[in-house]
């Protein structure tokens, strides 16, 4: 359910409907020729007409890091763009005015022919014209996992562009977005144009967070009320690698929102729009109250005091879970994968992952496996409960015990090095051979194997690398172990009990020693999440939460942790993102470092 | 040898000699602790004089990442920078003038206390006077592994500075390489500035790879020449994981190289410089021959027909190898670690890794294990030329067997899978075994896995994902197979032939399979290893390549291999960096992406 969705459908005295048609659909990065495919094919017969609105950079996908750079992809995107100019001049065709606005890139070249400049820009595609670029993106997001600086050169003037009598205000993505950050605000230079805006369009590739859906919304209606006109947001929808990009592509007018795309989903949302003559004077907000800043950029989930992390709410929930779906969804069919091998414990993290995968079957064919593979530490409880889990969800479980090749291994270390094989080597071992075992399996399935670890974990490096830490992509990499709870909850409430209570409420342990648990390790996770939710944003220091009432060797202790675990998410693999601030790409500190 | 140093002293008409002090030294990033007591024990007895300069950052160190950022590292440097200038005004003496130079951060902070403004700036210290910024950077770089746009704000005013009645022009690294990637040039600024340079001062954090320092004269001799006055450059020394910051710091007049500090340690180089009175015109030369754009900055080391890689020849091995031996020694010293365990396979990769270590050890007080695993396709040869290898090396040598563990687990697969463990997955438990193996002897003695891949295998994903790929920190990741050789053959003829000749000639192979050779599945290196060179530049297309007279079907093979194994690579462990072009922080492609 999208609760923006016809939240409110508005009209006032008009002159005239504009056919608009959003196009919220997806293609795998540099997919030059499924995009000409796509595009020839949908408007080759004739019928439609308006103004058709694409995603920003539709052309080639986003984010496209080095790819710009890269010979082969200068090559094939240029001759795409000539493909498309000539089919655009000779063969696209329509009985009403028509135009294709997508985002692309525009290049400029130096004598020997290397990229001199390269603009993010918006294009125009019209029946019996060739293609041409509209406009230039001038503000160039660089910060977090953005960093469109180092390709990209920014414009550096507004455009309002006309159509069928009225005119249009352009901007991509985070021109909409002033802030310090940046040294021009193009809202503010449309408003200064000689034309008077009928319309903003915005088109944008936007990732998801949790509460990013509310920011956009009351940023367009501020943008709408302030110059006038009704604001038309055009969202990629599709997942790449870590980044979620999730629609929800909207048009508000004032105050209100007319109407809204799916979330997560790709789909084609058209409308008639009214154009109006006289513009109505909406009820003005103070028009820079809602612009970024490195304080707003990484927002805490924090209750005031920093005490408690601020729960998913169920709408969090589903937001995240369809999310993940997502996330996992476009990650196997880009990678040409449909089977999924699930190593189980018995505890939290990987029931979670096993249940969302099975969830994940409902939308699309995929074969699932789990393994369990108990070791002499794990407690007969464990396999009882992934037993319960898989049937539950109808999942096959396979059982690799690893106690008769741990004994081998560990013989082996006697003979050899003449020492009893003990402690953090003994307990690393027994997961790092499951790590290799899980694979083993995935090897012979041409399987992918879900990494399990939760943020908690991974921020202060509870887990071992090689070992639990294996996996293509993390599921619940960007989820607290509080909020894996919150969402296991919230699936066994919405979605028919899948998982065993008992999962949820046994005390986690990694099971690698005798009576191990990790509160012997670490703080109670509602104690842990939240001062790791504080010093990941940035915004807090150890001395500023102690002041704030947190234990004062805890946060050292977590501080710490935090601090010199850095090399074991070096090496760890893409993670979901669906928080402000994420372990991954848009995180960024030296392993080599004094701990603070 | 250092080629440069005393290459050519020139002496002219002169009014006076400028004592001149360049501190190529090294700290910690963020050891705020460190850098004061060195400051204030090194200039406590009052006995310095003349100007003193220190590399960019030097306050703080370089790169910082995310660093600048986060609360805890802002109150840190606030409280050291504070410290600083008050033991400047109250405590730091001298008889004769006196002046500190160095490299720090200038934060402004918005109403709420977050950074709103950050500069790379240079600090100047005198005695008796409070610490101030003299200079901002104009040009942040921001391409390839540099993102100083992320978090800096750029200057926009050229400053020449006076010292002692004389004019100091004032660059901070990047500052001496205007390109079509910046908008200004800081050396033209400083020619039009009113006051004409006696001197210039260029603090720099640079990078090390393989060409790095003749580029580095060039430009620093253009520009004294143009500017028509001696160029200092003191550059930072040290390395910070991936990144070697080789010191070689210089001065340059007119025609000539006064005078170069060491390369990969530190040094403090002091010299009396002549400060003319009169001007000589030197034969200037063209002054923007060597700029930056996106062809210099990824120069190939290719033959000109691309067909061959351009060898490194002794004065580059040397240069690598010392680049290597700082990256190890840096690595390991700052994450408190000080034994190594290496996995050796009878191959040259992990022969030359622990060759270099045990050069290392002549520097160090550094312990070492080598660690035979041999499966049922090691071949007895293998362990006979790490048995010769071990006994040249002087170090000690375990074997652990993996055929039994390895039989355990082919029999646990059968039983509980109901299938016969083969092919791939037969392969990559070996692999991954001795991955798990040698981190439990690491493990159990604290030491660090050194990981032993080399370029070509990363590039095509010739290896095992926590297999062979294991390690802390990769030693070779930048050097081609080709160049691994080269650099063996080096090793042998310059440091005793430590390295039996047998490893360097044998076929390499993995030995996963029976007769198993690297050859099966790729191109043999000297035609592998160009055809990568060009595709990693990003300068080349396959097409461009089959142009040039390389083998389609290779070609067409290396693309698809190098782009479908991007997902290894991000689970890969930090490359010491040797390269203008390297995996790692630099390297930035999606795993998901249509292959071009």
């Amino acid at each position: 359910m999208n609760p923006y969705y016809y939240l409110e459908c508005k009209f006032r005295s008009m002159d005239a409907f504009m056919q608009l048609n959003l196009h919220q659909t997806h293609h795998e990065i540099a997919d030059f020729e499924g995009i000409f495919k796509y595009l020839t094919s949908t408007f080759q017969d004739g019928s439609h007409s308006g103004l058709h609105i694409f995603p920003e950079l539709f052309l080639t996908g986003y984010p496209l890091q080095d790819l710009p750079l890269k010979k082969t992809f200068i090559d094939d995107y240029l001759a795409f763009l000539e493909d498309l100019s000539i089919w655009s001049e000779r063969q696209l065709k329509s009985k009403s005015p028509l135009a294709l606005l997508f985002g692309g890139l525009r290049y400029e070249f130096d004598g020997l022919g290397w990229p001199a400049q390269i603009e993010n820009v918006m294009y125009i595609l019209e029946p019996g014209k060739k293609l041409r670029p509209l406009y230039t993106k001038q503000l160039l997001p660089n910060y977090d996992l953005y960093e469109e600086k180092k390709y990209f050169t920014p414009g550096n003037q507004s455009v309002v562009f006309e159509f069928q009598g009225k005119n249009f205000g352009l901007l991509i993505c985070e021109d909409m977005w002033f802030s310090h950050l940046h040294d021009v605000d193009p809202v503010e230079l449309l408003s200064e144009q000689n034309k008077k805006c009928d319309m903003v369009i915005n088109i944008s590739a936007s990732p998801y967070h949790l509460g990013k859906i509310e920011t956009r919304i009351n940023r367009a209606l501020e943008i709408s009320q302030f110059l006038e006109a009704p604001f038309v947001y055009v969202n990629r929808v599709g997942a790449e690698d870590e980044i979620i990009f999730d629609g929800h592509s909207f048009v508000v007018d004032g105050n209100s929102v007319v109407k809204m795309a799916y979330g997560f989903k790709s789909q084609i949302l058209s409308l008639e729009m009214p154009v109006y003559q006289e513009p109505e004077k909406g009820n003005v907000r103070s028009y820079h109250s809602s612009t970024n800043s490195w304080s707003t950029i990484f927002s805490t989930r924090l209750s005031s005091d920093t005490l408690s992390l601020t729960p998913m709410g169920p709408k969090g929930c589903q937001e995240v879970l369809d999310a993940l779906l997502l996330g996992i969804g476009d990650y196997i069919t880009k990678n040409g994968m449909k089977k999924f091998t699930i190593a189980l414990s018995g505890g939290m993290d990987s029931a979670l992952v096993l249940t969302i995968i099975k969830l994940l079957q409902k939308t699309m064919p995929i074969e699932l496996e789990a393994v369990f593979m108990p070791g002499f530490y794990s407690s007969s409880v464990s396999f009882d409960l992934s037993y319960d889990l898989c049937r539950n969800l109808g999942v096959k479980l396979t059982t690799m015990p690893i106690k008769f090749i741990h004994s081998t291994i560990k013989t082996a270390y006697r003979d050899n090095f003449g020492a009893e094989l003990k402690g953090l080597a003994d307990e690393n071992i027994q997961s790092r051979l499951r790590g290799a075992l899980i694979y083993m399996r995935s090897n012979d399935l041409n399987s992918v194997v879900l990494n399990t670890s939760n943020k908690s974990e991974l921020s202060v490096g509870y887990s071992t690398i090689y070992g639990d830490s294996v996996g293509a992509l993390s599921v619940l990499g960007d989820l607290f172990k509080s909020e894996v709870f919150e969402l296991a909850h919230f699936i066994n409430a919405n979605y028919g009990g899948l998982i065993p209570e008992d999962i949820i409420t046994r005390p986690p342990s990694a099971e690698l020693r005798e009576n191990q648990e990790d509160s012997q390790s670490l703080p109670p996770y509602d104690r842990l999440d939240p001062i790791l939710e504080a010093l990941l944003s940035s915004r807090f220091s150890p001395a500023d939460l102690i002041k704030r009432g947190h234990d004062k060797d805890e946060v050292l202790k977590v501080y710490s942790l935090l601090s010199k675990s850095e090399y074991k998410r070096k090496q760890f693999c893409p993670i979901i993102k669906v928080k402000p601030k994420s372990f991954g790409f848009g995180h960024r500190v030296p392993i080599s470092k004094k701990i603070l």
